[in-house]
């Protein structure tokens, strides 16, 4: 499809005995430019309410509805959630929790991924759907399933745990070594000792946690190749992905889940596809506050193929799941769906098209409300969406090319939150790389947040605190990257454990001490309330959370801490290490810092945005480019008209007109504006 | 009996090794002019040690004791704690908890209300009582159990569970609509499906846990009813009852409690009693408003059947389950005790007449307490407070005769706590009713509780903010009230959802829309610390949690907000209906707005109270009439002297004294008045 | 041995395949003249990796190598961590916990102490143990299992209870009388009614968990002495301990756990041992309150034999299980570690030798770190304290002889956390007896925290607020004590439940009548933001959470209430009895009363310290007196430096050099000086 994929989840089975809805949802579609539907997610019992008892023609019906109104069908395989009767007559498809309960039916995404039946009856009801929609002209595109997340504990789970460690460590004194079981005597004599981690167990042994965690990532991907393979077979051309998620909200945080390793699970998809819910016009921080949080998790996920990916969720209003849904004010929907695009999505898709009647998300945001009216001003809002992304359409497909790179290893924070000591509330990982984030979005720098498998010569600027685990790989191109000139900025709590979450003996490992030129000593552990100062530039600092204590080989002071024992000793260093600059931080520093810290940087490297010339935190300014030219989106996150001013006159992509120089943009007020490169 | 009942929960049987202590217990009731004790809660195993060997002699002996005192007797039957040995013998009386664990025995209160064995067990017991005291002089009322509430989710149960559900709802058909399960794939295909909401299994079904709520209450009233069939048999002209209670002290609230629906459990009592326990003199509000919080639950019980209560628990010193358990101070008895009279209890009984030596309840208030003499404080007040009951005793059985009634629906108040998003720690349903309470409270306008099963024509003024469920008689009973020139406030949160928790479509239904003169738009809901304004009178108010946004159609604006989006559109606005009017208000608003809005409609309706001419919300006048003369009950909840001024001269009814227009009230001091109509 | 005990926990099994550290580890301990190791604490799979295989050969080495370094072995049996293949082929060593869920092999101490199998295998291999290493020359002392605590609520223990239950009440109406089961009906008819308190079953009566709480500490014991059997016959001649422990860090606490009565368990070890973990240098309270919390901590652990203890664990740097784990800062080991030997420590043992590279404690401080340097700051402090501690090797085994004893009755503590209503985040117990120690400890006087069970005639003064259950035998101990001459302090809180935690009838018990010269009528419980006054001297004191209110018989009042009804009644009374005084504090106050109050009181007995002129909060001195000279250790809790006075020049032990009688103490600073007596 040639436009931006606009539409969303569409569940017609719930209004079967109302025709005049479905017909009215049609309409209302189409008025809106409405060109892509999600149809299938949890439709199991609607196709086969009993088993082996199919009921295809409503499905049949929109789809042929969908294509004849122009549209497009994102088909989802409805194994996130199972039909009764299967939960009933097959108990092995339920999951069991770490308690060791067998679930009943409830809820959804709660199967276990083991079970040969559930993995039997998901690929068979997958062949009847590819086979039956494979050549339906509207078809564009598989959804395994949804949301994958969940665990489950139970004895065909707990055979395929044991399974997988056995291919992995090969003998059992490997595993006693690696997890380091001398300690409290818990070295197995047997396989058949080896239980997963459970409260009625064991709970104290890091390795076998973040095993047990690549364990979940490893069988939650086999479970969907398991449910891919019929549909690749069938319908080899047609792309499959799985909506991925974002957490944190609860915490006033906002990322990409930690508990899969998406780095991983992102090979096995076609297309990366997420479900983006930002707490917009929360009470805590400010909008430019949640615009940046949402901005860095949108470049996570085009960071996992570097490649535009899909909103496979969005809503048009309020979330429901919230202590507060809070309704988007006029003007953010399009501004936050325009975010999107402007971060390398190719598509906004909401979920729900039609607002459910009953359960859980029937106060949700929906694009036609229960109120089914035009009039409506959500509807209305999200029908102006659509014109200008038709308007737009041009710049779908369209790249992004970031000069800088954020590392972050999803399976050393998985280590680092579970046997790093230190400060238990204060580990903040993710979190502080979103504070380095904020820096250069702030100032309108594009960025990837990559891992070790990347190729880093795409980057002048890798920014990798925190780096708890050591990773030789990883460490040697690093080394090859700064060599050959890269900048490379790292930080305390880097190079302390294995990969088994061991830690290193003899200090901070040598190709690390060469790449900063330092020692390190040890870790203070800050309370809350605890604070020392670095002095940089000419200007002192806040420290909190966390002081490492080190010493310089090569490496030139840029920062001393001015209190206590550790007085005058280093906490910002520079090395030169070939054609490249390295530099440490060796304390948690804030944002007044950290710019500073940056500017020569981003001068130096040449970073700086080439379009808008006066950044500000609060108007973001990201580009995409396709067929030589470069696309501005230029949206203002605040409560105010700001003035921006550009480098040259530009073209609106909406209507051609040239803009000049001087930009006045609207409370939430959003340009897409062009240039030729 | 001719008097107020007065006296309270008594266990002689902790006392039956100590002789002397009963003989001390009947003289202290004797001199205190105690008149009414409760027996035989929680006495089975006195009764029944073993299974079928009975001791009655203590029983035996203290009904004559209490009758030779001339007291009465309210005779529990025993099945808030069944003996250990027939939760040892027949396992199935024990509840199961909602992880399918059978518990043993155990505190109270938790036997399954479905087992055939319990059932048999209660029956032949009560059997047994009503045979040997049925003609007992003393006899004065049958207390079935205690304290109601728990469910069970055993086989048995869940099976009763399925058979309600068959019943209500005939086909599967029906009831997969009425719960919306073709939401997450959930239709049942076979009735052997449906389990009982749980965390193991299904506990995202709106409908489910309504319908849930409503089996409990079912369940609950069935068994009562199976424990009071042999008393109704051979006792057929002794009343019974059962104490209801209220709950919310541990977050500062005081209201009935929500898990059991009164309003239908009512219908099955001859007399309404529950146990009043406030929080005097807590550290969080005045006393005031802990005596608004009691007097609104008061009214509530009241209501039920509209008629004079029971009082059957309360405590003359302190309670013994909170965080904090404070004495009351001296006054505080008499004070708090005439409250419930003032607001139609026939009765002050508390629990307990001498306290307990051992386990939970040991350091709750006693009359008697563990040092067993008549000098201690506590004795001496409830001694005091034994003669001015005796004195006012030609109230007894006077009645309330409110204009004004409050409209609290059961179920609709389960629907907005479960299915209600928006923000989940805000929604405060009950509280909103107690806001609106509070302001004719403060001004000494009796209200009622009311629903809508009751008759509106009594009242001239009907409050109904949060009306979440839709209930089409209700509104039907409410347009001809209004019609016929009552008036009617609703609120934002009305008229949403329908009988099974789903939305209604297509917006505010049109009886709502005609009878508010408005449609309504969207819900906005506030984070805490955001607010808007609404400009009404010359004022400006501040709106928090929700705004909704509404436009008007035959209706007046009132009151419009001032911030946002919505700026300038109404947020309170008045409807004139057939003969009467209407007011909606769109917008949480507090107190200070509640009072100025209140004001022409108390003046309009001539609400006011007709013997105090100067309300003061520290001090509380409450009427109670029979035979034409009309009793006022003036009580200064406050920690100072309070001067009154009345319309009239009036008779102090203790003493037969003339008391003049201007009345001086000490802390904590209260006056029983009269005047004939 | 002549010197304290140096040294600690040593892991060698965790370094079996790198002897190069094994190697580095003696030098390093040797360096820092080391001279004990533990050995053993969770070696049993290293021992015995399968059923029946041995495998001593490393601990031999190690052993060995240890006596030739010239130290010396604590070895410990390794039941604290029995291996997986016991846990799995046995499943009965794995203990049930409250919900009655079997645990499976994980973290460590989790086994049931009734199970005969886990007593044959500890005695088994505590058999083989013995005879291997109880005649080898570098053998100490035996340190059986680790960390003693937890429950099993399986069937040989309920078992176990029941028979504990029958020998201690001997018939079942005694039972059901003990535990005053006629509260809601829960007599038992028999035995095998009877189970633990637990949470599926009962969990409302005080006697039944005060008797649960008495049974396991009996079934640890007797475990502990099953274990014990076979060491005793063998090796006769060495002492055998077990390491007791402190909690309540996660609420800013600190002090002896309370799960197990350590009061009993004292009298089965040979010598007392305690692993000692104060939070140093955290962000709640000053430096010096950590030190009175610590001291008063080492004061209980003294006193549990009122001779010299060890310390068997504590930390050269940080800890790792609090939610912020500090680093100490330079000289805070030092200062520490000389705290326990000033309170009676005669050692200072480390956990751990050398820092594990894997789980729970990766992160603990160790005297050799993961980087395995003699360069090591840790490293360092640990060495210099080394140094210091063999100059002072002649106080080893003084006493101490403190004429104040404060009274703690463990029994007494369980029943009024658990039976106290009144305030029930209040209570309090612990923190009180520490508020009244550390006016003491603030002024360099020495204090013993006794129980009923120990001669009261040592002491001048017995502080015993919140006596809360009743003991005759010490009542009457203490009525001689104070006919005697001596001075005695009590509470509110006072002879309330006997030791069933039944209430006490008729008030406050005869002989405290007469010892306090009152009588109580009732206690007034505040909530937080409540408080009334006290006027003592000339000035007004604010009393919180509880106000109980009295009168005198022959007390003299010191102090009044000045608010509320009770205003102008006693709140503080003074009692001449016999040759002796007590005092009567009805009322919680402050220390800023405490200290004003004490004043008499200690300048009268003579407590005031013979030493030092100026007592400092922030400075403590402690006394060891040993073949007639007192040593005299100087500690500055601060961070500045302090000058103190001191009554006549001394001699510096560690140098031998006078010292004057003008001290500056650095911060942190420490000296050790003599006097002869």
């Amino acid at each position: 499809m040639d436009k931006f994929l606009y539409g969303g989840d569409y569940n017609p089975e719930q209004w079967l005995d109302q025709p005049e809805i479905l017909k009215q949802d049609l309409e209302l579609m189409k008025k809106a430019k409405i060109n892509t539907v999600t149809l299938g997610t949890f439709s199991w019992a609607s196709i086969e309410p009993r088993e082996g008892e199919y009921h295809f023609e409503w499905l049949d019906k929109i789809f042929d509805d969908i294509y004849q109104m122009g549209g497009h069908v994102i088909l989802a395989t409805p194994s996130g959630g199972r039909p009764q009767w299967m939960s009933q007559k097959y108990s092995e498809v339920n999951q069991v929790d770490e308690y060791g309960r067998r679930h009943t039916h409830g809820f959804r995404q709660n199967h276990c991924y083991s079970s040969p039946i559930y993995r039997q009856e998901t690929q068979k009801i997958n062949t009847i759907l590819a086979k039956r929609y494979g050549k339906h002209p509207a078809l564009l595109m598989w959804h395994v399933s949804n949301e994958f997340g969940g665990q489950c504990f139970c004895d065909l789970c707990q055979e395929n745990w044991r399974k997988w460690l056995q291919n992995k460590y090969q003998t059992l004194d490997n595993l006693n070594k690696a997890w380091y079981l001398r300690v409290w005597s818990g070295m197995y004599s047997d396989w058949s000792q080896v239980l997963p981690p459970n409260p009625l167990g064991e709970t104290k042994v890091h390795g076998m946690d973040l095993d047990w965690k690549r364990f979940v990532t490893a069988m939650t991907i086999d479970f969907y190749e398991s449910e891919a393979k019929p549909l690749r077979e069938i319908t080899p051309d047609i792309p499959i992905t799985t909506n991925f998620m974002a957490e944190g909200l609860d915490k006033g945080d906002y990322y990409p889940i930690t508990g899969l390793d998406y780095s991983q699970f992102a090979k096995h998809v076609d297309v990366v596809s997420w479900d983006s819910y930002p707490a917009w016009h929360n009470d805590y921080e400010t909008l430019a506050e949640t615009a940046m949080k949402s901005a860095y998790t949108h470049d996570c996920f085009y960071s996992l193929k570097h490649k535009p990916f899909l909103i496979m969720e969005s809503t048009p209003s309020c979330i429901n799941s919230q202590q507060y849904n809070k309704s988007k004010r006029p003007g953010m929907n399009i501004l936050s769906s325009l975010q999107q695009i402007a971060h390398g999505s190719d598509s906004t898709l909401y979920f729900q098209i039609r607002q459910a009647q009953g359960n859980s998300e029937k106060f949700h945001g929906g694009v036609i409300g229960h109120d089914g009216s035009s009039e409506n001003r959500v509807y209305q809002e999200v029908a102006q969406y659509g014109s200008k992304l038709e308007n737009i359409a041009e710049i779908k497909g369209a790249i992004k090319k970031p000069k800088v790179g954020i590392y972050y290893d999803w399976e050393s924070n998985w280590a680092f939150n579970r046997g790093g000591a230190f400060g238990r509330p204060t580990r903040l990982g993710i979190q502080t790389l979103q504070k380095h984030y904020s820096i250069f979005w702030g100032q309108d720098i594009a960025c990837e947040i990559i891992n070790g498998e990347d190729d880093f010569t795409k980057y002048d600027l890798i920014i990798a605190p925190i780096m708890y685990m050591y990773r030789d790989a990883t460490v040697t191109k690093l080394e090859k990257f700064v060599k050959a000139g890269g900048t490379l900025v790292g930080s305390y709590f880097t190079g302390m454990a294995d990969e088994y979450d061991r830690v290193i003996l003899n200090g901070l490992p040598t190709k690390l001490r060469e790449l900063f030129g330092i020692n390190t000593k040890e870790i203070d552990t800050l309370y809350p309330k605890q604070h020392n100062h670095v002095e940089f530039g000419d200007k002192s600092y806040v420290t909190k959370d966390y002081n490492q204590i080190i010493d310089t080989t090569t490496a030139k002071v840029l920062g001393k801490y001015q209190d206590d024992f550790y007085q005058d000793t280093p906490a910002v260093v520079k090395n030169e290490f070939g054609q490249g600059t390295t530099y440490y931080l060796a304390t948690r520093l804030g944002r007044d810092f950290l710019k500073e810290f940056y500017r020569p940087i981003i001068d130096k490297l040449q970073l700086a945005n080439d379009f808008v010339l006066d950044s500000k935190y609060e108007v973001s300014c990201q580009v995409r480019i396709k067929n030589g030219v470069r696309y501005y989106f230029l949206m203002n996150f605040s409560e105010d008209q700001q003035v921006i001013h550009t480098r040259c006159e530009s073209t609106n992509v909406e209507d051609g007109s040239t803009v000049g120089t001087e930009i006045h943009l609207e409370k939430y007020g959003c340009l897409v504006l062009k240039l030729n490169e």
